[in-house]
């Protein structure tokens, strides 16, 4: 047996963060995080409870009841979300055009469903008329889409029109916005969405720990009407119905220092305004797109379904992007991050994310990045590029 | 759709934890959570990770290699144990002795399993006769145990009998070691438990948020060896394994914060050393048990199983114990805890944990509780009790 290992201070590198998450989190948020904590039982948790609950609904435009953090990262909220919403028997129609559509599949499956696939390219948004044909064809009982597709850097458009197809045939819809929340529009209840899931370190700049969800009246009811109990216990809405409803009984010992640091990094949404923090997100991306264009990259959405908090830029002929996002690491202390499946090798994926969307940090980004593609021979211009970017900002 | 919150700054009470957990926080530990982040795929979190691992061996004495902190609080490591060690049509023996074996059940049965029970009476640890007749009789696949059972107050002893039991029969022997670790004597590799979860926010003194969990090789060849994948995505160890293992490659965003306080909860414990960690808990819930005792109460649990790190005390005759938790909480920003399930209202739970175990926690925890209690109007000693607290530290 080893004797105790031998580990010095905590001192990771002070990296400026501009991957697909997390984000930079502001120094409120970090602050928030070193609070003495009370109990997960305690009268004034409660009270941080519903005050945390009140910011989600807000943030996610809703006015749905049950809207809570769930205990872990993003993938929790999205397990909580699928596992709970399909029953087996239930058939969910997934979309093939990115990375999180697999994951969702993957879900559906361990949730005892099964899965139907509606496809489109990667890089794509789904067409309407591919959602109609699929439920023609399959019936789906859940369906579920991707808002803002991190791996691809495609924002989902017309989702009030998938949602009424679905609605139309009596599915339930569940929304992916772990990229969207609190930087892209989002509208759950305008736009129809039953269930939507999100994670906490992309635009709300919050660390990884406690995930946004909300479901409506309708997808609570299929939840609370299940046949057989969730199979995650840990994830079980029904259970967690009691600690985050009005009961507020024991289920799990909450991660009382996340919900802090959601609560402070949900303050900042609200003091800024959510329509207010959607336009900055969009102005500070513009800003980084106008610099890679002029740099002489092109983006791999068009302007019709580019998702600003994740910029998807296509790797300039002839550089290898592993070895580009290595240098920016270890000479800038700035990440980025490759593509993945279909696009892997082809993309940088340029995350502009809460605190992260800020002119310094896209200043950065603009001017490091031009000088390590110049670097590695890239035809580019690079002083163009920062040019472009200072006149946005 | 509401306008956004007012929502103020956050100003919890200052509370002094001494119930079942959280524990009160080391500073050390809430500093380390106001440390900016870097990406959880960042070659330096990759050496943290590698540190919290060797950490984490340290503290429960193993050399296993899958030995890592779970996305989540304590029941998401429960679930990861049991959720993947349990396959469908296999039988999990399961306590009946308190709380936590109730839920071992639930997620054998929700991982697909057969469950069956081995007797005691809630405040009492089971014995090995009793284990081996409910091997002889069901020959379980999977035998769960809680080490120390949050609920009662009690420390299960003969653990390596209980294991040499389970192991004659070819089971794997699965350990709740929750309210054990850092606090209590627990030898995972000498005793012979192939996999134990833990949570941070007891005697580690770590906010929730990220749960040790270890798995020796012959756990670890059942869960890559299944039929059908684990039921949780969010939890299946195959694809951890990934992560945590030697390709450290993306699963999902692990909760980077909740990984740098466990670093340094852990660190703090290899400081002080485990011998003596354990040591200080049994003296410091000493000094707080000859206190309640000289006070002219009871302990509900005998010395011989006696849990250092959870006192359960007999409420006095004519006590109400909800209104003297109240009244801690209230006049005294103090947190202790009443009686669950069969001990409901009969005991009040005393946690003595991480960093609240030490003697201005146990001193004022003996004179508010004596004062509160007499002017209550029990029939106890409190100057006694303080006294003989003050004696034994």
């Amino acid at each position: 047996m080893q004797d105790a290992p031998q580990v010095g201070e905590l001192t990771p590198p002070n990296r400026t963060l501009m991957g697909p998450g997390p984000s930079d989190v502001n120094p409120r948020v970090l602050r928030a995080m070193s609070t003495p904590l009370v109990g997960h039982l305690d009268p004034s948790f409660i009270e941080i409870m519903n005050e945390v609950q009140d910011l989600l609904r807000y943030t996610f435009r809703t006015d749905n009841k049950w809207t809570i953090p769930v205990s872990g990262t993003g993938s929790a909220a999205m397990e909580a979300a699928i596992g709970n919403v399909v029953e087996p028997g239930d058939t969910m129609l997934v979309p093939t055009n990115g990375y999180f559509g697999g994951r969702m599949a993957e879900m559906a499956r361990r949730a005892g469903g099964e899965v139907v696939e509606v496809d489109a390219p990667w890089g794509e948004p789904l067409s309407p008329s591919a959602v109609a044909d699929a439920f023609d064809e399959h019936q789906p009982d859940v369906f579920g889409f991707v808002h803002a597709e991190t791996s691809t850097g495609v924002r989902q458009p017309n989702v009030s029109e998938l949602t009424g197809i679905a609605h139309e045939h009596d599915a339930l819809v569940v929304a992916d916005s772990v990229t969207s929340i609190g930087g892209v529009e989002l509208r759950v209840d305008e736009w129809g969405i039953d269930v939507a899931y999100a994670g906490p370190q992309k635009c709300l700049s919050c660390p990884p720990g406690a995930s946004p969800l909300t479901l409506n009246d309708d997808a609570m009811d299929k939840v609370l009407s299940r046949e057989e109990p969730a199979r995650s216990w840990y994830l079980d809405l029904s259970l967690l119905e009691g600690y985050w409803g009005d009961e507020r009984a024991y289920h799990h010992t909450a991660p009382i220092t996340n919900v802090y640091a959601l609560r402070e990094a949900l303050r900042l949404v609200a003091e800024e305004g959510i329509a207010s923090r959607w336009k900055r997100h969009e102005r500070m991306a513009g800003a980084l797109k106008a610099g890679v264009k002029a740099m002489g990259m092109e983006m791999n959405a068009p302007d019709e379904y580019w998702l600003p908090s994740l910029n998807a830029v296509r790797v300039p002929a002839g550089v290898d992007d592993g070895t580009v996002i290595s240098r920016l690491l270890d000479e800038y202390d700035l990440e980025i991050a490759g593509g993945l499946g279909d696009l892997s090798g082809e993309i940088f994926r340029i995350g502009c994310m809460g605190h992260s969307a800020r002119p310094k940090n896209v200043t950065y980004l603009v001017n490091a990045l031009g000088s390590v593609l110049a670097d590695e021979g890239a035809d580019i211009d690079a002083a163009a590029g920062a040019e472009a970017t200072a006149e946005k900002l």
